[in-house]
C-alpha cells in the first residue's frame, strides 16, 4: 500500500497555504493541470515520491477561520473553481496556533483578528506542537509527517548567544527567553518530533546554528530560507547571464510593490529589514565581486492584490567601458507561484529523509533566495545540484 | 617566442570588425580595460591562448575606406577614444572583395558605395581568397590564420542539392553556379587554405553539408552559425526557468529596433527571413514543446543608431491555470556587444584547432544563436559545455 | 414622454458591439456602474441626452449566432455576469447582411462561418439596409435611429474616380462597381434613410467627399474615423506636453499586439494598411513638423485574446542636443476600451442631430483616431472643442 | 538700447545652474540650438522678451569652485562643449553665500565642501544678499534682475506662527529665529531688493502667507513652487486622459532613481518628505476624487547619473469594472531637462513683471509641480493659461 505523508503548515489559513491546498484538490480531481509542479514533470520520472492523493494537510493559525471562507478573502482562485471544490469538500485539519507573546506584532496589523489573550510559555507552547504532530500522524496512520512554515515574515535580532548550541538553546526554551520567535519554536518542535521541516519564510529557523546542530543530532531533514519565486528567481539565471560574458554589472535597482499581507507586514521596517537581507546577498555570490550599487525595494501598493509585480533596472558595462542596460518588469501572483514550491520541496524533502539524508539538504538550494549554507546562488549550478539530487533518489527508490 | 596569429575579417570595415580592431588596439595602449572578454578572465586562467598584442587584423570589404574614417562614421566608439588610438596608428591588411555578381543586392542599398563592376567568375574568386590568406601569413609570418564572417546577411535558397556533397558543390564552383553565395565562397577558400572558419552570421556557410565535409576531410576547425549578442541571449537563460519551475509558456512576443547597416538590410524581407529563422528556434528546443506563440519581429529605426534595443512579453501559466506575464526591455550596442565575442571566439577556436579538433567545434555553442549540429540551446548546459571545453584545453597547453 | 433611439450597429456580433450592448444592459440592471461613459459624469450635467434605458439595439451581422453565445465566445465579459445578464434575456433585432461579394475576403478568415452563397446588386443591398432601418423604427415606435460600423477594417483603394460626387457614385451603386466597399453601402443606405452614422473603424465610409456631400444636402449629421481607443489616445496627449517643452521628437517606434479578431483581419497587410495609415498622421498634425520617424507596428498575438497590449519607444532630443527616451506598456482591453465610446458617441452625435446639425460633426474629433476634416490631433484642444460642444447642446436642450 | 536683465542663482555652481548658464553661452555662440526653450519658438513670437544675450548671470553658493570645474565635475556637458566653450570664456558673479547656520544638514552631506565656520545672524544674511543684488544691477547696468532659487530642497516645519504675516515674520528676522530657513532669507531679501523671485524648489518661501503678502505690498512678482520636469509633467497629462474617458483610477505607483547631488539629499527623510508632498497632490486636484493609492518613492541610485529615470505603473477600471494599466519608463536628465524651463519662467516673469504684474503669477503654473494658489494641474489648461497669459504680454509691449 503507498505511503501517506501529512503536511502540517505554520500559517494553514494564509494565502500560499490555502493556495496550494485547494490546488492539489483540484488537480486530484482533474479540475486543473499540474502546471507549476516539478515534480508531475518528467524531470523526477522514476523517483518513488508520495502521491499527491496520499499527501494529508493540517496546520496552525493564529486565527481559525474554515478554508473556504479564506480562499475566497485572499481572491486567489477564480470563484468558480471554489463552487466546485467545495461540492465535494475535504478536510483539514487545524490547530490553534500557541501563544508565547512574541507574534504580538504581527497580530496587530489586522484588527478583524479576534484573539484571546492567553499566553503561555515557550515550553508548553513546544509541547504543544509536538503533541499536535503526534496526534495528526496518529489519527490518518500516517508514515510521516513535514511541517513547513509559511508564516509572516517575523524580524531577526543579531547577536543572539543562546542560538549559538543546543544547550544554550534549551535553557533558553525552559526559561521563556523572550527573544525565542515563533519560528524558532515551530522548528525546535517539529525536528524533536522528527518531523522534517521546510523554513519558506525569511525568518530565524533552521538556520540557526543551535537548531542545524539539533536537526544532525536527531537525523531529521531540513530545508530553507524564503522561498524563490519572482525576481530572485530571475536574479539567479541573468547575473550568471553576465558572468559568462564578462558584462561588469554597475547597478541593480529592484523595486516591489505587493497588495497582500505579506506586503501589509513588510511595510513594518523591521520585517522588510529581514526580507531585504535574504534578498541582496544573491549577486554578490554568483558575480563574484561586489563593487556596483544594489538597491531592493518592497513597497505595499494594495491595488495590485496578490499579484507581485516588479521592475528592475540593471546596470552594466562591455567592450570599451560601454554602459548599456535591461529592463525587467514582472507581473506575477505570489501565492500562485509559490505554491507549487511547497509541494515539490515536501515531497523532494521527504523523499530525501526517507533514504536517510538529515541536517540541512542542501540539494534543495534552487528552491530558496537564501539557501542555508550554500554559497553558489547560480541557477544553473543549482539546478544541475538538483538533477543530480534527483539521480540519487532514483537509485535509492 | 610567443606564437602570432592573424584574424582576416570579411566585413572588415563594417561595424563589428572596426570595433573589435580598435578595442584590442585600446586594450594593448591601455586605454580600456578588456571587459566583455571572458578570454581575460580568471574563468580560462592557465589556457594557452594567442595573446591579444599577438593578433594581426586584416580582412575584406567590398568598398574600400580607410579604418579611422569607419570608426567615425559607424558612431560607435567616443571620438576622443579615436583621437587617441589615431596618435599611434596601426595596420590593416585590406584585401578588395572579390566580386561575383552575387552580393549586387547588398550594394544597392547604400547609394554612397561606389563599387567598379568588374565581375570575376566564383573560382576566380575562390583562388584570390586563397592568395590573400596565403600572402597575409608569409607576410607578417604568422603561424596561423581565422577568418571570420562578420559581413550582411545574406538570403537562404531552399533545397539547393550541390550543397549536399563537396562533389557537387565544387563542380559548382567551377561552374559558375549563381547560387552560390558570398559567404559560401569565403568559407570554402578558407578550408581550402587551412584558416579556420567563424560564421558569426545567419548566412549560408560552414552549416552546408559539403563545407561540413570539408572541414572534416581537410581536418580544419569551423565554428557558427550567428553571433548570440543580445535577445537570444536572454532567452536562452529565461526559457530554462520556465522549463524548471514548470511554467507553461502561453506566447513570446520579442521586437527588435535597430538603426545601423545591419538594420537596414533586415528592412528587406528575403535577408530578414534568414535573420529570423535563426531565431525562433531556440525556444523549442529547450522547453521541449511548441504549443505556443513564438513571433520575432525586426525593425529598422534610425533613431536607434547601432544601439539595438529588444522588447519581450512572456506569457507564461502556473499554478491552476493562471496567467502571468515578465516583459524585458534590452538597451544594448550590438557592436559593442558583438565585438569581444569575435576575439573569444576566434582565441578559442584557434586553441582548439592547434591541439587538433576539426569540423565544427560544438562546444563553442554558447556563442551562436543557431548553433551548427546542437540541438541543446539552455544557457547553463551550454556553458558547462564551454567550461569543459576549456578544462581540455587547458590539459592539453 | 422620453424619446427612444435605436442604435444600429454594423457588426452586432462582434466583440465591440455585444460587450457595448451587454454593459448597458448590466447598467441598468444595476450589474455595474457606468466607469468609461462620459455621458454619465458631471462633464455632461445639463444635456438632454437619451436615457441609457431608452436605447433599443438591434444590427446586421455575416453570421447569425445569438447574443449570449456571442459573449461567451468573445471571452470578454466574466463568466458570472454574463450568467446574471442571462436571468432576465433582452433582445437584440438581428437583421442578415447583404452580400454584395466584396466581404469575402474578409469572410475566408474564420473557417467557422458558414454562410449562404447568395449574392444581391449593390442596389438592393442598399434598398435592405433602408428597409431594416425603416422596419426597426417602426416596431420600435423610435424617435430616431443611429447607424455604427463596427466591422473588420477593409482595404482601401486609392484614386476610385467614383467616389468624387454623388451622382457618379450612385451611377456606381447602379452599376454594381465592384470597388463600393461594404462599409460605403451602409453608410451610403443609412444617410439615405435619415439615420445618423458613425465610423468607428478607419474603412472609406463617410469620409468620401461622395457621402460628406449627401450628409449635408440629406442634412444628417455623421461621425469618423476609427475611434481612439489605446495607443493614439494617448500619443495625443504626450506629443502635446514634447511640443509644450520644445523637446524635439526624434522618432516613436509603436508596437501593437492582439490576439481578437480585429488583431487576425490586420494580419492581412491590406487591412493592416488602411489601419497603419489611420494612425500615423496623427503626430505630424500636433508637433508641427515631421523630420521624425514614426513607425507602427500591429501584430497578431493569439495569447493576448482581446487585451490589446502596446508598446512604444519616444526618443526626444533637450537642452544641448542631449537624447532622452520615454517608454510605455499599455496594457488595456480593446472592446472594453471602446465599448463606452461607442454609447458616448452616439448619444452625442444624436443630441447634436436633434438640434439641427449635420454634416460631419468635427466636434467629436477627441473620439477618433483619424478625425474627418481635423487636423487638429491635440487632445487637450480636442477635449475643449468637445467641452464648448457639450456647453451648446446644454444650451439648446 | 536692448535691456539687459541679470539672473542671480542661488546654488549657482550647482549642476542645473551651470548647465542653464552655460546652454545660453553655447547658443550665443551657435554651439548649440535652442531646444528646450518655449521662449525662442513662435510660441512667443511677437512677445517682447529679454534676448538671451541680454541676459547676466550670477549668484550665491555655499562652496566656492570655478565654473567650468562644476560642469566638469557634474558630467553633463561633453567634454567636447566644455572644452569649446573655456576657448572663450565669460564670467558669472559669484557671491559667497551667507551663513545663518541653517543649511549645516546640507553641507554635511558632502565631506569635499570646505567651509569656514563665521556664522552671521540672519538679518545680516538679509543685508548682504539686497547689497548683492544692488551691486550686481549697478556693475552691469541692468534693467533689473531675477533672484531664482535652485539649492537644494530644505525639510519643511509644520504650524511656524510667524510664517503668516509680513509683521512676525520680519520680528523673526530681528530675533534670529532659527526657523527661518535658508530659503526664506533669499526670497525675503529678493523681494525687498524688488527683484522677482522664482523658488524652483520645494522648500518653502514665497508661498508661505508672511512672503506673498509682502510680494504683493512690494509689488514684487514671484512664482514656484517646484520645477515640473519629469514623472510630475506626463502625470499632468495623463491623469486628464483618464479623466476625460470616466476611466476610474485605482492606483498609481511612481518611482525615481537618481544619483545626483539631488538624490543624496533626498536619501534623508526630512527632505525628502518635502518632496514627495510636493509630488502627490497633483492626481487628486486634476481627477476630483483621491479614492486610489498614490505612492511615489525617490531613490538614490548613483550609477544613473544625473539621469533621473522614473517608472510607473498605472492602475485603472474601465467598462464593467475591467483593469488594465499603463506602464511608463522615463529616462530623463535631470539637470537637461530643468535648465531650459530656468530660462523660461526667468524671461516670462521678468516680461509680466515690467508690465505690471505682482505677486504670484499664477500664469507660469504649467511650469511647477506644486503652482502656489493654483488648484488646477491639468496641463491642458495650464497651457491655455500660459497662451492667454502669452497674448496678455504681446498686447502689453
Amino acid at each position: 500500500m503507498d505511503k501517506k505523508i501529512g503536511l502540517l503548515i505554520v500559517g494553514v489559513n494564509g494565502a500560499i497555504a490555502s493556495t496550494a491546498i485547494a490546488g492539489v484538490e483540484a488537480i486530484k480531481r482533474n479540475l486543473a493541470k499540474p502546471t507549476g509542479l516539478l515534480t508531475e514533470t518528467e524531470a523526477v520520472a522514476g523517483v518513488d515520491l508520495v502521491k499527491l492523493s496520499n499527501i494529508k494537510f493540517g496546520g496552525w493559525d493564529i486565527v481559525q477561520e474554515p478554508h473556504f471562507q479564506c480562499l475566497k478573502k485572499h481572491g486567489i482562485l477564480e470563484e468558480s473553481l471554489i463552487t466546485k471544490l467545495e461540492k465535494e469538500p475535504y478536510d483539514i485539519d487545524f490547530f490553534s496556533a500557541p501563544r508565547t507573546g512574541i507574534t504580538n506584532h504581527i497580530m496587530n496589523i489586522d484588527s478583524t483578528m479576534h484573539i484571546d489573550d492567553i499566553m503561555i510559555p515557550v515550553k508548553d507552547a513546544v509541547r504543544q506542537i509536538i503533541e499536535n504532530i503526534n496526534e495528526f500522524k496518529n489519527k490518518y496512520n500516517l508514515t510521516g509527517c513535514v511541517v513547513v512554515n509559511l508564516s509572516s515574515t517575523e524580524p531577526r535580532k543579531e547577536n543572539l548567544e543562546f542560538l549559538n548550541t543546543i544547550e544554550l538553546f534549551e535553557d533558553a526554551v525552559n526559561k521563556n527567553n523572550p527573544d525565542i520567535s515563533s519560528g524558532m519554536i515551530y522548528a525546535y518542535a517539529s525536528i524533536k518530533a522528527h518531523a522534517p521541516f521546510i523554513n519558506f519564510t525569511p525568518s530565524a529557523t533552521v538556520d540557526i546554528p543551535a537548531l542545524k546542530q539539533l536537526a544532525e543530532k536527531e537525523r531529521v531533514a531540513v530545508a530553507g530560507n524564503d522561498g524563490k519565486t519572482g525576481q530572485t528567481l530571475y536574479k539567479t539565471v541573468i547575473a550568471p547571464m553576465l558572468k559568462w560574458r564578462n558584462l561588469k554589472l554597475l547597478g541593480w535597482y529592484s523595486t516591489n510593490i505587493l497588495g497582500n499581507n505579506d506586503g501589509r507586514v513588510l511595510e513594518d521596517p523591521n520585517h522588510k529589514k529581514t526580507k531585504i537581507m535574504s534578498k541582496t546577498k544573491v549577486l554578490d555570490n554568483i558575480l563574484g565581486y561586489d563593487d556596483f550599487y544594489h538597491r531592493v525595494e518592497i513597497n505595499y501598493y494594495p491595488p495590485r492584490g496578490d499579484a507581485k509585480e516588479a521592475w528592475d533596472t540593471i546596470d552594466f558595462q562591455g567592450w570599451l567601458g560601454t554602459n548599456m542596460s535591461m529592463k525587467i518588469n514582472w507581473i506575477g501572483e505570489d501565492s500562485i507561484l509559490a505554491a507549487p514550491l511547497v509541494i515539490d520541496i515536501m515531497r523532494l524533502l521527504w523523499a530525501a529523509y526517507e533514504r536517510g539524508a538529515y541536517g540541512v539538504v542542501r540539494e534543495l538550494a534552487e528552491y530558496f533566495k537564501d539557501p542555508i549554507d550554500c554559497k553558489d546562488h547560480d541557477f544553473s549550478n543549482q539546478i544541475l545540484l538538483l538533477q543530480k539530487f534527483i539521480e540519487i533518489l532514483k537509485d535509492n527508490n
